[in-house]
């Protein structure tokens, strides 16, 4: 297989509202140089592209597809029923819902419980996996992980990150100590 | 339009282990001597006969889906998506999920709450409507008044039942104030 | 029976602070040409109106009644408990309850939980079918789908919004692909 | 006013399944010798008896009503919406839903926390207080409360059962004190 | 007994931060002109003055004391458990915490949910009952409710209120009806 | 000081049907030979034994009390607020309020979640601590650890525990790699 | 790289308790015929062979991980601290906790939203994904789909396993039809 | 031993934006001049200055460990496993998570339950005890709680603070009183 010719991941979300917390998952993969394909696809206005899309993506051979949704959230366990390629969920809490409550924004009801659930209760055989709510990040990280599994380079660009991650950590902890708990400003 | 012709109501559920719940709705459609048309349709393992069925609802012109699914319960709402038929969901809380946990029957973890908010937390323009936790009877029920405004029978029938409950109500009241609360078995 | 004469559809709500919401309702069926009539019923408030208001819809042969409350959230399982009319009940999560806190305005403690379980929680025999908290639209919408099944405009109306709807997202996403998901804004 | 008259406080119940819980209630006012009058009311089966119940209520002069409901339990609050008599709710979860869900017998799905909250969230000026989930025998021994502030013979007993609640603490700490705890058997 | 020589209601909050919420409970018993006694009692900081209120409400012959307490909320049982004097417990839910955050203000974590429990949630015989989190409008309009038992005057107040309740919501129906939901401001 | 003389941990809870679940704290100071004293002090029946044994625990210099509550869980709490001596939580998830109920045995109805909050959610300055629900045996664990900062033969029984936990680990890890996890039986 | 030599997934749990339930991602792998190494790590009581069983599946170059863990469940976020290798997490609700309850077995009292949690609300950069509530089943079949994106065989099987659920899908569908949902029996 | 050497008290944290948080710890510390010693100790960016940070607590022989943490929680029980030092946690809910969505702050989405939770929930044998969520002001108490046992000045401290909370209750109580409740301000 030829992994250099084109996206090897999919980030697709339901709704443009969802695009600001799913690019935290874009941002990651840039910052690996690991192209991705993304698209809007609504499980409940656009149900017809699910089926599409998933033969799209076994066509040009997509390692694993992230979805992000908020709500009902049916999105991801939806592709996931049409296609074998790996599912990660990003269950998305958002702010507000204009069309609904006549122009008050108001904040989601149920603290993204409700999509998380809905995107980790599939039944036997159709597995969708789950990252925490809103953390696109991580969901952009874990499909990184899974293609490094073949990838040297993309392997070593985690192990840096790593690294860095931990010096990181070390040096704030440092700057507290020097500090004190009391007067240290984040 | 002609009723007499064929069921005007569907009843859909994601497994067969929902049959025992949803028979409550059959039953109180059965009373009523309302033809319904039942049938197994998994979002999940059967994807692809969402939009048939759909396409095979709007042939037969059903009034409304009645559509029961437990866990992720991404059922109610994919249908929606297809049809403008209405449909009311029935959250489904099942007692064991054999297939997942070698063998030990366990307690379903959410109460059925995953299921609800899976089924009413749709978007703007694709509405399903619940009823609460297993409650398929009502669901029965909902779809007869929805036929009850153009079909006087049902209405009758809804309105001697509607009755009877009251009687019942009184009967047992009477039961209880003669027995004393202390003693009374219910 | 004469569909022309006068509204098939009543809005109520518990509280003129529920308005806010439940316009959502009203202006999908405004934008789909459905008269609807609108009260304040309060079961808590106005329990007496609860009778006259039941007998009231069944004399102007209403179709569907959406009855939108918050907090406890009685209205429309009590507003169900009068007649057959099928009860749509919108949960209302508000954010404050000035009468009762001092002045400072608070959120809603319950995130709407209340008011969906409250609604949806009903006996055998007086169902209620609930939407998702807020989702007043998602009401009208349903409300019109009933309609829909012996009304062929409203049903094409209800066709076309729902393929705007997917058009509306094919574009979204066509904007996000030429944009990129990291630079793009909703 | 004349207390020896008849009853002062009034029992009552959605359905004959919560008599079970509800005879809590009733021996804490037996054991007191406070005549109480009991009767099943549903909100939703029997609507139009509320107002009557209240009238009622009123006409034999209640001090207080305790109303006992599971699920939606909309009846502690719309008798309060009918009447000044205080009343107390007792929020019940009870254990199986046959005629929903064709049978099999199921557990609550959230645990009485719906009833509570139907009970407690009611709006400025028709306050319903309630004690916790199947806490019935709490219902009746604050009713006796209230009772006490005019009635010197309940206000003995009270204390008398207060002061017998803590001998009897006592002494089971002795036993296990003597026992120890590694052995003891409550 | 005599009713006009001083205060028959208690109210009393674990925190000066509680004043706000609080406040609500006493402008109905002003309205009212029922006298009531406020006072500050941490269940937590002052824990002695526990038994010492119990014997002075005692002693005052109070008629029912108005707890407010946020968090853990012990303060409603506890005083619960010193006499036999009926209790009301108002949960609290405030939105800052300074002391333990190092000045961030934060919401509270569980919307009040925490001190309902811990209000409701009592041994049998030694009730407290609850209304709503923040409701303490309620806890004064239902301790108003006790006296009018024995105080025809407050029952009328009462009735009066509940009669211009009534009329209000008819007012903002009619402004609703004339102005259409669309249009309503409220 | 002299850590001989007596016990330095004392175990309170606040009914004799805690009692089972509280052993679970015994038997692991019983292993480690530490004198503890136990008794049963209910919040609630006994609210002016809290101070007396507050001023007892201080009088023989414990070191730590554990206390265990269920329901609304003021005992560690109370306790807490009479003394400085520090106060460890267990928060008691128990299966029937046979009082309550009128016979039958019901689950309690919010899983140990109303404790844990009654027992952590202090004001500052009055802290106690929380172990999980129903988890005694790690408050007695902790409380030994409390000891062990000044007493080496704890401190080695301890780190032996330990290392005893380790080697179970591997154990059980080895049966598992022979047997293979589909075969395994704990 | 070479597949065939040895395990390419690693299925490790907290406590031999935990293996009914991950004895369901193992039925999965072994009917794929895909060998996988399963071993018992306990975050808590094995806290150095984290790192050890870290540098053990690099060394053998799995190519993910499944972890399972009920209550506090920090084993599969603590494994992914130390490696990059994909973690799977199986969040487990178990029935008993022995230990700590002085002999009687008790429900899990957060209904594995606890360990959900736990495994989902990871910080940016150390991601775990996590499937539903005890569905290990979906963990091992989401494992295999990562391998059958370079491993033609097991894309096969899994269509085929897909297909065969479809077609099972259908024979119950048709079987409900024909004996009808009143009567029919899972 | 020797407490005047060094610190006997550590607080750590997993991030810098705990810090703000966390202070309140340091704050009630430096009050009673007490020395502690603070770090960040990242669970999972940090996983191998675990079993480091475990071995200095010994080394330097520290009393016990006060460690915060949110989301998912790791740290305190995690030092746990490595030592049998006792470690208090402090749930952390922090109100945005910047890196995982794109820019745009966001509400913890559980409100600290999660973290409280995963402190908690530890299995028997490796304790860790909770404060409430945020509250690090009262795991400061807690740990100079423990260390009074063996220093009388402490111990002194503490129990003029206790009396200086009771006064300032005592005049915001009298100040109340004086105002009146409706025209007071906190």
């Amino acid at each position: 297989m030829n992994y250099t010719g084109g996206p090897r991941i999919g980030i697709i979300m339901g709704s443009s509202s969802d695009a600001n917390v799913m690019s935290g998952a874009a941002r990651i993969l840039d910052d690996l140089n690991i192209p991705h394909e993304d698209q809007i696809i609504s499980a409940h206005r656009t149900p017809t592209r699910l089926s599409e899309y998933a033969r799209h993506a076994e066509k040009i051979n997509l390692a694993v597809i992230i979805a992000g949704a908020g709500g009902a959230a049916h999105l991801p366990g939806m592709i996931a029923s049409h296609t074998i390629i790996p599912v990660i969920g990003v269950p998305i809490m958002v702010y507000n819902n204009k069309n609904q409550t006549g122009g008050a924004p108001l904040l989601s009801a149920f603290g993204g419980l409700d999509s998380l659930l809905s995107i980790t209760e599939m039944p036997s055989g159709a597995p969708v996996v789950s990252v925490g709510v809103n953390k696109a990040a991580n969901a952009g990280t874990f499909a990184a992980m899974m293609l490094a599994t073949t990838r040297p380079d993309i392997r070593r660009a985690l192990e840096e990150s790593k690294k860095a991650r931990y010096d990181s950590v070390v040096a704030e902890s440092r700057r507290l100590e020097e500090t004190g708990l009391a007067g240290f400003t984040a």
